[in-house]
C-alpha cells in the first residue's frame, strides 16, 4: 500500500513561514527548553535550527520563540503565546487536510502503486 | 496574505512514486513528446528527467511513460494509458485536498503571518 505524505507549507513572501520541519522544531523547543537542544534532538546544527527560528520570527506578526536574556548558544528558549497558538493551528490544519484525503482518487492511485519499487537498473 | 502550498507525495517503499514535480514532468512529456524536451522545458537535465521517469516506472504496477523504439536521448516518449490515468488521479486528488483546506485553522494561521518577512539581521 502506497503511503501518502502531505506537506503543508505557508509562505510569507518567498520564505516558508511554517511547514512540517518548522512545526517539529517548535515542538522540540517546547520540549527541550533551548534551540541548541532542540536542534540536537532533530539532528540539525545549532546554526540551522537558529536560522529556522529566525525565519519564523521574521514571518509572523509576533515572534514564536523567545530566548532568555543573555542569548547565545547555551541560552534557554521557549515558545511565546503566539508560538503555542501557531503550532496548534498548524497541527489542526494538517489533521483537517489529512482527513480530507479520502475518496475515489486516492484509492485508485494507491492501487496502481507497488508495495516496493522494482530495483533500479545498474 | 500568506500563501498556502500543499505538496502531496505518494511513497512506494522509500521512493516517491508521485508528487508535484513528477506530475509536472508527466504533463511536460505529454506536451513535448520526449523526455529530453520535457526536461529542458522544466529546466532540468536529461539525466534528472530520465531518473524521475525511471522511478515512476519502477514504482507503478505498469510503466507510466514509454519511449519509442531506438531509445536514447533523442527518442520520442509518451504517456501510457496508465500514465494518463495516474496523472489525472493525482491532479484530482490534489484539487480535492486543496478544497479541504478551508476553515478556522487556516484563517487564524494566515492572519498571524506577515505579508512579507522582516529583513534578516546581517
Amino acid at each position: 500500500m502506497a503511503r501518502l505524505k502531505l506537506k503543508l507549507q505557508l509562505y510569507c513572501g518567498d520564505e516558508i513561514a511554517m511547514g512540517p520541519g518548522k512545526a517539529d522544531l517548535l515542538e522540540a523547543i517546547a520540549r527541550e527548553g533551548s534551540i541548541s537542544a532542540a536542534g540536537r534532538a532533530m539532528g540539525m546544527s545549532y546554526r540551522r535550527a537558529w536560522l529556522l527560528v529566525d525565519t519564523m520570527n521574521r514571518c509572523f506578526n509576533a515572534p514564536l520563540v523567545e530566548t532568555h536574556p543573555g542569548g547565545g548558544k547555551q541560552a534557554g528558549a521557549k515558545l511565546t503565546q503566539e508560538g503555542e497558538a501557531a503550532l496548534a493551528a498548524y497541527k489542526a490544519l494538517s489533521e483537517q487536510v489529512e482527513h480530507g484525503v479520502a475518496g475515489a482518487g486516492h484509492q485508485a492511485l494507491e492501487a496502481a502503486i507497488r508495495r516496493e519499487p522494482l530495483p533500479a537498473r545498474s
